[in-house]
């Protein structure tokens, strides 16, 4: 990798199409030897790869935004568009963690989660609805999730629900889940049982994959991932708890930490040209 | 199809196999015209079709048995071997209800509850693992299933549970899930009760399947399909109640019948002249 530059998303399309010249534009005059034959986007929400539109995303404020030829159009090169956790998982599968499988499932627990499926060594998609595995049900009369459903893995078992759940039930605020955590390792019981609230939700999240999948490995990223042992010990405990004759899956840690979207989205660019689009 | 014979399958693994074979032989005596070049086999329990392993069965009594070898080195002809209900499945996506999907579950609802998944056209069955759906958990303090977890899908929405649930709750003996429905329809409370419970289990794990999946459609075979209306109407109404921006899947009842599997395994025997094996 020879540049990098982290910038905020704006929510208006135009405004990420421009954005997109600006940081082309800033790198060609930043590495003039280097001639740019492909780019690769990646955003997040529901995204369709296939047809290189933005499906739908409720926290950007976008429906049927056709990017992959918005920004043809504007950046004059083939563009790869696709999912910014599928770009993640593609990376993991194809240069991290996931390398040795053709069944994985790579996922992400940050703000949300999501994962990206790969069966056969392809990756499935269904035009973005599949791998949804944050909004699959562990709790039917559980709180109500942002998205409309009810008991959704996302709102017990991410990052963002674990700092919540602590303030919620302690009035006192966390500035996210690690110091949920570090508060669990000091003797803090409200603590330490969101923090198992959330491995069992996301053990039972994982088992329902399992059974309807059975990939070989599951490869788990994002923010939470950072957790390390405290998160993968006691979701192997409970997993093995909860399977049966199952094929119990290798929990693995992702490899490629906060880049591997980039990756993933530099890696479909590749194909672009390797397949003469 | 010109013939069909139907028999007790025995438990042991050598019987199987001189079944197989005297079936052969009766076939070759009434329909002498005929010269069989492959045969199916297909079996229920843990199936690897690849290696032609029956993995396990409880309730068949096996581990690991190589059918396909065993009935090949017995009838001097390549043989086919599979699922029963992975059988089901193709035959519904390449002759049934699935023909106009490349991504489909076939769900098979019964004694158990099993599916044949098809992703992209292809068949899904890692190893036999996949497709588990009777073994999620949908109700993690549940009652324990006989395959040693707690609160599977199976142990309250499958055809026999249905039954089983009646007779636990009144001291009725019920004949089967079909009888149930009767009573719930005549006013009997407890029998409308627990027919509500299992299309609400149903629903749910149908709603994992949709959220990690996402198919275009869900066709459903087996006894309980037979319900027609009973099942299918409540379980789109609690489907929708479910889910939220998720691809929601056409639910279909399957059109072969109990003799899907059947089908199935021929298709695969012919693809295996096809292929030249």
């Amino acid at each position: 990798m020879i540049g990098r530059a982290r910038q905020p998303t704006p929510h208006a399309v135009a405004e990420i199409i421009e954005l997109v010249a600006a940081t082309t534009d800033a790198y060609r005059d930043q590495f003039p030897a280097v001639l740019p034959r492909a780019a690769g986007l990646i955003v997040p929400g529901l995204v369709d790869p296939e047809t290189g539109t933005g499906v739908f995303s409720s926290n950007l404020g976008w429906a049927d935004v056709p990017f992959k030829q918005l920004a043809e159009e504007r950046l004059g090169l083939p563009v790869s568009f696709s999912h910014d956790v599928g770009g993640a998982g593609e990376a993991e599968l194809r240069l991290g963690a996931a390398r040795p499988f053709r069944n994985a499932a790579v996922v992400t627990i940050g703000t949300g989660i999501a994962s990206a499926l790969f069966i056969d060594g392809r990756s499935h998609s269904a035009g973005g609805f599949a791998g949804e595995l944050g909004h699959t049900i562990v709790e039917p009369s559980g709180r109500e999730c942002p998205c409309g459903g009810f008991g959704h893995l996302e709102t017990v078992g991410s990052a963002a629900a674990i700092a919540r759940l602590y303030t919620e039930r302690t009035g006192t605020a966390a500035g996210g889940a690690a110091e949920v955590l570090i508060r669990a390792h000091s003797g803090d019981g409200d603590a330490a049982l969101v923090w198992s609230e959330a491995i069992a939700a996301l053990a039972l999240g994982l088992s329902q994959l399992v059974a309807v999948l059975a990939p070989e490995a599951i490869v788990i990223g994002g923010g939470l991932a950072s957790a390390g042992s405290d998160l993968f010990e006691p979701l192997e405990t409970e997993l093995d708890r909860l399977l049966t004759f199952h094929r119990r899956p290798q929990l693995i840690p992702a490899q490629l930490g906060e880049d591997a979207g980039l990756l993933g989205a530099a890696l479909r660019a590749r194909d672009l040209l390797a397949s003469g689009a």
